[in-house]
């Protein structure tokens, strides 16, 4: 397969380059319907590694019964060995006994996932936010005890479906609890992908001004409403370098009314070479690798670059 | 219907207000295989400036035999009556003949439709893309002599299928001399959707240092690879205030290989509102509109926030 490739135009206003946090096994497998075989899901991080992604989430040590998608996990990672272990093959923790199984399980580093609003931390963590800091405290102490990299996922991040707005002083007061557990970097969520490019560069301008500097934080946002690479941008004007994206657009159905996908990898890669932001990775790999896990899915992928390189 | 708003931030590099050039009755139902009885596509105008829409191309009278879809200019103009005229309601016109049924009609403003490449004008016009300049050159000095405005759409400005990357140099050039012709605006088209924020900043520099200004230029962006929405942020930052997009996506189909989607008005009016960027419309009557047109198309709009609040 040979593919056209973004023209190159170098854009000013832009880092030279983005490390690209692709979160497609994890993130966007716990999303599909589509049951995938533990085989498939270890050939899906060797392909995407392959194809130049430094850093993959690759799976999920939460309890099986709330992701029977990911219920493999240990599975997963034998497959993968040492392809799948290492401080750029983080692995989800959602609590102690998480992080116990992914301490058996080897792994290089972790990440725990927050909320910035009540209703949502009461519904997915079944505590407050305040609660949750503190059922976080043991598991990043004990991961850097181990030497393992920490992230926090901040969900939330722009909008709540039930609370609304949510205000950046919250954020910005969730976000610095959650590092002074000693997490090394903070990915902000835009998990109902409402939030637009002012809402972006104000909770950075922020989080900047309590200490946390782009440096230190990612940005994940959804395509709900189609501003996900319009807010990506807008965050790496701001001196953001890491961006969470998923190879082919995997999570939540782009045909369903809660379409929640991820920012396809493929189009966040197209913007960035074409704007000379090294990523490092190999578009044509990509594009091959979606349209390979389409197969398995059985639906075309939602990303427009592989729609137009591959039909689909 | 009572529809989620975006949540408002002001993005301070973005402009105050922005005009949304519709294309949605031209471009969009040009390229759509269903064919849409005259009464539905008056009826489509006259929800869109319902909607707050200022500036809406309503049709095109180019040969009927390259476009049956709008063969009806004459009576959707008839239908509309004083609705679909003025210096706020453009028709393209191909050449003379175009522009004489345009003037039976009674229209009060034009658009011409060039190319920055000489195969695409060879293709669509054929003729060399400086022949192209002088078939214009009477269709824009008689539009004047009857006080029409003139807009001058370039395609092919960041990409072409045939050629590759597209000199700015040369979208300079051609836009220079349609401009000399005595054109009131300039539409910069992506129509392969190859381009990226480099190439847009570069592009509008170059124009700038040619004597065009950001004030006499919109941009016109498909979401092929899907960096329609990144694109126009880009080019508002730059002082572009006019854009070009088309309600509920319509205009090539998202499935096919070929899609060559227009921006959404919808997904553009979420990103501007968002930031604090008056559009003048009603988001919910411009999801209302795209529901409605999707049942006349029997295929459910591609636009992001259509779905997201609507289901599609």
């Amino acid at each position: 397969m040979r593919l056209p490739l973004p023209q190159v135009e170098p854009d000013p206003t832009l880092p030279r380059s983005v490390t690209v946090y692709e979160v497609g096994p994890r993130d966007g497998l716990q999303n599909e319907s589509t049951v995938v075989p533990a085989a498939v899901k270890a050939e899906f991080v060797r392909r995407l590694a392959a194809a130049g992604l430094g850093t993959i989430e690759t799976t999920s040590f939460v309890d099986p019964r709330w992701v029977p998608q990911l219920a493999d996990a240990e599975e997963v990672l034998g497959l993968l060995g040492d392809e799948g272990r290492g401080a750029r093959r983080p692995v989800l923790v959602p609590n102690e006994r998480g992080l116990d199984r992914a301490l058996t399980a080897g792994v290089g580093a972790v990440a725990i996932f927050g909320s910035a609003t009540e209703t949502f931390a009461r519904r997915n963590l079944n505590r407050t936010v305040e609660e949750s800091v503190e059922m976080f405290r043991p598991v990043v102490e004990r991961s850097r005890a181990e030497g393992l990299w920490v992230r926090a996922y901040v969900s939330m991040c722009f909008g709540d479906p039930w609370e609304g707005p949510v205000p950046v002083a919250r954020v910005v007061d969730v976000c610095r609890r959650l590092m002074d557990l000693g997490c090394d970097e903070l990915s902000l969520g835009d998990t109902i992908g409402v939030g637009t490019t002012g809402h972006v560069h104000r909770l950075l301008a922020a989080l900047d001004g309590a200490g946390i500097g782009p440096e230190r934080v990612g940005v994940h946002f959804h395509d709900t409403y189609g501003q996900a690479l319009a807010n990506t941008v807008a965050a790496l004007r701001d001196g953001v370098t890491v961006v969470d994206a998923s190879t082919g657009g995997l999570g939540g159905c782009p045909y369903a009314k809660s379409a929640t996908g991820n920012l396809a990898t493929e189009d966040l890669v197209w913007a960035l070479e074409g704007a000379g932001v090294s990523t490092g990775t190999d578009l044509d790999a990509l594009v091959a690798t979606s349209t390979w896990m389409a197969g398995h899915l059985g639906r075309p992928s939602p990303s427009r670059v592989v729609r137009a390189l591959a039909g689909g």
